[in-house]
C-alpha cells in the first residue's frame, strides 16, 4: 500500500516524524544545532549561547478529561511537561506561549484557574508567560504550549550514549502510570484512596534542577525525559545513539505504592513501570565511574539519582536483565497514533 | 454577574486577553520588551538584538473547511498567517515550530501535503520549520504555529500613533473577505467563477519584504496586520496609542473584484472592506510628509501603500468619512468568542 490511501493512524510516531523530516530537508541554516527529533530544537545563539524551542499540546479526552482534574491542576501540569522537555535538554527556561482553543460556553472561572495554575508552576522555575492566542473550537479543549530556553553550557540529546555508560534515572518509576489507572477505574473516588499516585500523574516536577546541576560536569553522555514511558523512552536513546542497553529489573526504583497498587488491584507492575510513562523523571547514561559524582548532584538536587543498567552494544538489542534471564525490551509506551504499539 | 458563572463567550477578546494579562501579573523579567497584547512578543537579546515570538492557531470548522481547502494549501496559509504577525511588528523571520492533533483516520498524503505547502511558504521567507509536535484527537484538526523572528533594528507597536500621523495600508482590501464569503455561498464551484477571490483569502502574502523596507526607516509610529478587519485593527492602534482616526471611504484601495462582487451578490461592500478582516494587508501610521519616501518603498517592493486616512485626538473618536458625512467606525471585525460582536 502507497502513502496514498495510507490515514496517519497507520504509521508509528516515529515514521511519522521521519517522514515529516522527509518533506522539511535538511536544514539550510547553519544556526540550526538540532532540528527535527529530539526532545527540543536547538539553534545557536550569541557566541556560545543557544536557544531551545519546544512545544508540547495537550487534547481534552486524549490527554486529560476534566471532570478529573481541575483547571488549576491542568494549567500546572500543562506547564510542567514542557518544563520537562527543556529538562531533557540541559536548558534554563524563560518563556512560554500559550495556545487555547477552548469551547465558548466554557467558563471563565475555569479560564483563570488554568493561567493561575500555568502562572505557579512557572514562577516556580522562573518562566514568564509572554504570548500566545485564543481560539474558539466546536469541540475538544486544546491546550498547546511553546517553550524558549537557553543554556550557554553543555545541552544534551539523546545521540551520545557509548558502549559502557552506566544508565541512569532520576525519582522513581511507574507512580504516574498507576495514579492514572487508578482514575481511569475509580474516577474521582481515586483522589481519595490513591491520593499520592493520582497526584504524581497529575502534578509531575521537572527535573530542572538536577538537569542544571548535571549540564554543569561532562558526565551525562545522553538524556530524554520519561514522558511515553521507560520502554519507548529507552528505545530513543538506543535508536539515536545506535547502541543497545540492558536494564536490571531488581536496580529501578520502582515506587513503593506501586507495588501496593497491584496487591490491590491487580495491575501489572510490569507494564506500569516500563511501559506506563508520564514519569517525567530524566533517563540518562553517563561515562563509567560517575556514581560518585551523581550521589553528590542527588544530594544537593534532593532527588534520587539511581543506576539501572548498561549500554551495550547494538546488535546485543535492548533487553530486561532479571536474575539469570533476560527479556527483549520493546518500545510499548505512549503512541498518539493507532500503529505506535506494534 | 461575577466571573464565577460567566463563560468565556460571554467576554469581547480584548476582555479575556485583558484578564489573562491580569493573572499573569507585570513581567518581572527585565529582558521581556513586550509581553502579551501586541501582535508578537519581544525580548531582548544580545547587543542591540531582539527575538519575537509569535503563535496562530488554525482550528477545522472554526477556521477552515477541510472540503474547501485542499491540504497543501491549508499548509501555506498557516504558514502565512504567523508570518503575518512578524511582518507587523518588522522582524526577520527565522524558525517555526509546528503542534498539529489530527484524528487518526487523516489522509498520510494529506499530511505529507500539509507540511509541503508549510515548507513552501517557509522557503520563500526564509523560515525553517526545526520542532513541532503530533497529538492525535477525537475530533476537529487543529494546527498552531510558534514563530521566532529577530531584528537588530527597529520594532513596529500598535502604541506609537500620534495626532497628525498619516494611516496607511498595503496592497488592497476586502478581496480576501469577498473571497470567503463565496466560498461560503457557493462552496468548490466559488473556485471558478471567483477564483482570485477565493485564492486572495486562502493564500495571503505575508507583508515581509516591506515591513522590513519600512524598518529601515523612521517613517513609521505604529503598525498591525489586518486579520480581524480594518474596524477592528484600527481599533487595535487607536486604543494601544491613545489616540482617534478619520478614515477617508474614497482613499481606501478596494480590490475592484470587491466592487464586481457586490454587484453579482449583492453583497455589503463596507462591511467586506471595514470588517471582513483576513487581507493581511499591513496598516500602519507614518509621520506627516512621508508620502514620498513611501511611494519610493511602495515601488521597491512592489506592493501600493496607500494614504487612507489621519491620526486625530482621542476624543474624536474613530470614524469613517464619506464626503461631508462621517459615521463612528466600530470594532465589528472577526472575534472568537461570541461577544466579540458587541
Amino acid at each position: 500500500m502507497t502513502s496514498e490511501s495510507k490515514t496517519v493512524g497507520q504509521y508509528t510516531e516515529k515514521e511519522l516524524i521521519e517522514r515529516i523530516a522527509s518533506i522539511i530537508g535538511k536544514p539550510k541554516r547553519r544556526d540550526i544545532l538540532i532540528g527535527i527529533g529530539d526532545d527540543t530544537a536547538v539553534v545557536k545563539g550569541s557566541g556560545d549561547s543557544k536557544l531551545l524551542y519546544t512545544s508540547d499540546m495537550l487534547v481534552e479526552e486524549i490527554h486529560f478529561d476534566r471532570s478529573l482534574i481541575s483547571p488549576r491542576t491542568l494549567g500546572r501540569r500543562a506547564m510542567a511537561v514542557n518544563l520537562s522537555d527543556l529538562a531533557a535538554m540541559g536548558a534554563e527556561p524563560q518563556y512560554a506561549l500559550v495556545s487555547l482553543a477552548l469551547q465558548s460556553s466554557y467558563p471563565m472561572a475555569e479560564l483563570e484557574e488554568l493561567y493561575a495554575g500555568m502562572v505557579e508552576m512557572g514562577n516556580r522555575f522562573k518562566v514568564t508567560i509572554i504570548g500566545g492566542n485564543l481560539s474558539s473550537t466546536g469541540s475538544q479543549m486544546v491546550i498547546d504550549l511553546f517553550l524558549v530556553g537557553c543554556t550557554s553550557g553543555r545541552i544534551f540529546t539523546r545521540s551520545g550514549a557509548k558502549v559502557g555508560d552506566d544508565i541512569y534515572v532520576t525519582g522513581t518509576l511507574g507512580g504516574a502510570h498507576a495514579g492514572w489507572l487508578a482514575l481511569e477505574a475509580y474516577g474521582n473516588r481515586a483522589e481519595k484512596t490513591y491520593a499520592e499516585l493520582v497526584k504524581m500523574h497529575q502534578e509531575p516536577i521537572p527535573r530542572i534542577k538536577v538537569s542544571r546541576l548535571l549540564a554543569d560536569t561532562d558526565i551525562v553522555t545522553s538524556m530524554t525525559d520519561i514522558s511515553d514511558g521507560l520502554s519507548t523512552d529507552l528505545t530513543h536513546i538506543c535508536s539515536a545513539s545506535h547502541v543497545g542497553a540492558n536494564i536490571l529489573w531488581s536496580q529501578l526504583p520502582i515506587h513503593d505504592l506501586v507495588h501496593d497498587f497491584e496487591n490491590m488491584t491487580g495491575a501489572d507492575t510490569r507494564l506500569v513501570v516500563l511501559d506506563g510513562g508520564e514519569d517525567y523523571e530524566l533517563l540518562f547514561t553517563a561515562r563509567p565511574g560517575s556514581a560518585k559524582a551523581l550521589a553528590e548532584i542527588a544530594r544537593r538536587a534532593r532527588v534520587p539519582i539511581t543506576a539501572i543498567g548498561r549500554i551495550v552494544p547494538r546488535n546485543s538489542g535492548i533487553r530486561l536483565v532479571e536474575g539469570e534471564k533476560s527479556s527483549p525490551i520493546e518500545a510499548k509506551g505512549w503512541s498518539h497514533f493507532g500503529a505506535g504499539n506494534r
